[in-house]
C-alpha cells in the first residue's frame, strides 16, 4: 500500500478510536471535556498510534485490539503538549495553527486537562471495556512500557532538562539527554508496543526497537531543523523560538544536523530490513518522517 | 491493637516502601527527584495507604504483596496536592508546615514533579520489581480502579468543579459532586484496592465501599470543619482560605456539618459491622478520621 493512503486511513481509524473513547465519560466536567477534546481533536499528525499500528502489523497481525492502546499513547502525547506550552513551561501560544489549550481555557483547565488525559490513558489502558481481547499479562508489559518512558526517567525527565538548560551552554550529551528522553523514549514505546501487542519475540523486539531509536531521534532533530528553517504556516506554530535551547542546530550546526537526520533514516530502515516484505510501511514511514514540512 | 500503635507501625512501613521505591529512578534529573521527594516525604498522615493496607488486612491477608502498590495511590495523592497548590489553582504557599512544593522549586518544575509522580504511580503498578506477587488480573482490576478514581470523571473533575465554582453561589448538589470526586474518590480506591488485593468478594467489597464512601466524605467535611476552625499550627497549612469556596459550613452551617460528619462516621462503622472483629482496625480509624485535629 502507498504510505500516503496508509497514513489518511490510518489516521481516521485512530480518530474514530478516540472519539470511542471519548463517549465513555459520563460525569465529567463540560470545560474539562472540552479542553481535554479541544487539544486531542486538533489536526495531530497521530504519529505515535500509526507507529504502533504499522509495528504491530508488521507481525502480520490485526491492529484493532490494539487502537485503544494506541490512543492512550497520543493521549499522553496530548498532555504533554498541554503542559508544555503553559506559560510557567515553553510559553507557547500556537499549537498546530490554533491558540493553545491554557490561551482559551486558563491555565489552571489546561493543567487539569493534562492531568485528565495521562489519567484516562491508563484508565483505558486497564479498561475491560477496551482491552479484554488482550491477555492481562501482556496488558502489564505495555502498561509498564509506556508509563516508563513517560515518567521521570523518560518524557518528564527530557523536558525538566529541556527547561533548565534554556539559555545554558549545555553540552552534547545534554542535548542527547534531552533529545533521548523527551522525544525518543514515547516514540520508541509507541512501536515497542506495537510489536508486543503484535507478538514479537525477543531478537526481533530488538530490531523493532533499534529503528524506534533511531527515528525517535531523527523526528526532534528534524523539528529543530523545522525551528530553524520552517514555515511558520505549515507547521502550525511560532518558529525560531528555540534560540535558547538545546538543538542540534545549535552543537552540531545545520548541514551536520541534515547529514546526521540522513543517516538515523537509514539506520533506522537497516535494521528492519531483515523482516523483508513487512518492513515496508515502516521504512516508508521512516523516509517520511525524514523529509516532513510539518 | 491500638489504633496508636497501627498507624504508627504503618507509616513507617509506608514509608520505606516510599523510599524503596524512589532507589528505582536511576536517569532521573536531580532537581526533578528532589521535587518529588519534597512533597512526597513532607510529614503526610499516609492515610489513603493505610486503608488500604487495614481493608486487606481486613481479609486475613497480609499485606506485603499489596505495599509498593498502596504506595502508588500515595504519590497520586501527593501529585494532587503539588498541582492544587500551583498559583494559577489555588495559590497555596504552605503545605505540611512547609513552602508549598512550587515555592521551593518554581512552578515549571512543580507541574514536572506532579506529571512525574502520577506517571511513575503507574509504572509501579505495572513493574515486576514490585508485583510479581499478584496475579496480572487482578492487577489490571486495581489500575482500573485507581485511574478511574484519579482521572476526569473522579478527583480531577472534582478539582475542576471546585475552582469553577470558587466564590460562585453554588449549590449543594455542586456541592456533593465536589466533595464526592475530589476527596472520596481515591479513599474510596485505597479501600477498595485493599480489599480487592485481600481476595474480598463481591458481597464484602460492597461492604468496604460503602465503608470508603461514608469515610471519604466524612474526611472532607472534617477538612471544610478545621478550615473553619482548626488551628493553623497543627494543620500545617493557612486556613480561612475556603471561604469563596463550596464547603459544607457554606451551605449547612456549622452545627449542621457536626453532626453530618458523625453520622457518616457511625453508618461506614455501621456497614462493616458484619465483618466483627475484622473490622475493628478500620472502626477505629473511621472513629479517628472523625476526630482529626491535623
Amino acid at each position: 500500500m502507498e504510505l500516503g493512503t496508509y497514513l489518511h486511513d490510518k489516521r481516521i481509524i485512530v480518530e474514530n478510536s478516540l472519539k470511542d473513547v471519548f463517549s465513555s465519560f459520563k460525569n465529567t466536567p463540560g470545560i474539562l471535556r472540552d479542553a481535554m477534546e479541544y487539544m486531542l481533536f486538533s489536526n495531530g499528525k497521530r504519529i505515535r498510534p500509526i507507529l504502533a499500528i504499522a509495528a504491530c502489523e508488521a507481525n502480520k497481525k490485526p491492529s484493532d485490539d490494539l487502537l485503544p492502546l494506541a490512543c492512550s499513547i497520543e493521549m499522553i502525547h496530548t498532555y504533554s503538549l498541554i503542559h508544555d506550552d503553559l506559560p510557567s513551561i515553553d510559553n507557547d501560544d500556537i499549537r498546530r495553527g490554533r491558540p493553545t489549550c491554557h490561551k482559551v481555557f486558563g491555565d489552571a483547565v489546561a493543567i487539569l486537562a493534562g492531568d485528565a488525559l495521562l489519567t484516562e490513558a491508563f484508565r483505558i489502558l486497564s479498561d475491560n471495556r477496551y482491552t479484554e481481547n488482550i491477555s492481562p499479562r501482556t496488558l502489564k508489559k505495555i502498561i509498564f512500557e509506556i508509563a516508563s518512558a513517560a515518567g521521570a526517567d523518560g518524557m518528564v525527565g527530557g523536558q525538566v532538562m529541556d527547561i533548565l538548560y534554556d539559555g545554558k551552554e549545555g553540552t552534547k550529551n545534554i542535548l542527547n539527554y534531552i533529545h533521548l528522553h523527551k522525544t525518543t523514549a514515547l516514540i520508541r514505546a509507541s512501536v515497542r508496543v506495537g510489536a508486543i501487542a503484535g507478538g514479537s519475540r525477543a531478537s526481533e523486539l530488538k530490531r523493532f526497537t533499534k529503528y524506534a531509536e533511531c527515528i525517535g531521534l531523527a523526528f526532534q532533530i528534524m523539528d529543530d531543523i523545522l525551528d530553524a528553517e520552517g514555515d511558520e504556516e505549515l507547521v502550525g506554530k511560532r518558529l525560531k523560538k528555540d534560540t535558547g535551547k538545546q538543538t542540534y542546530i545549535k552543537h552540531y550546526g545545520i548541514v551536520t544536523s541534515k547529514i546526521k537526520l540522513e543517516q538515523l533514516i537509514d539506520e533506522a530502515i537497516g535494521s528492519i530490513e531483515s523482516l523483508g516484505d513487512r518492513a515496508k510501511i515502516l521504512s516508508d514511514l521512516a523516509r517520511y518522517l525524514g523529509n516532513r514540512a510539518t
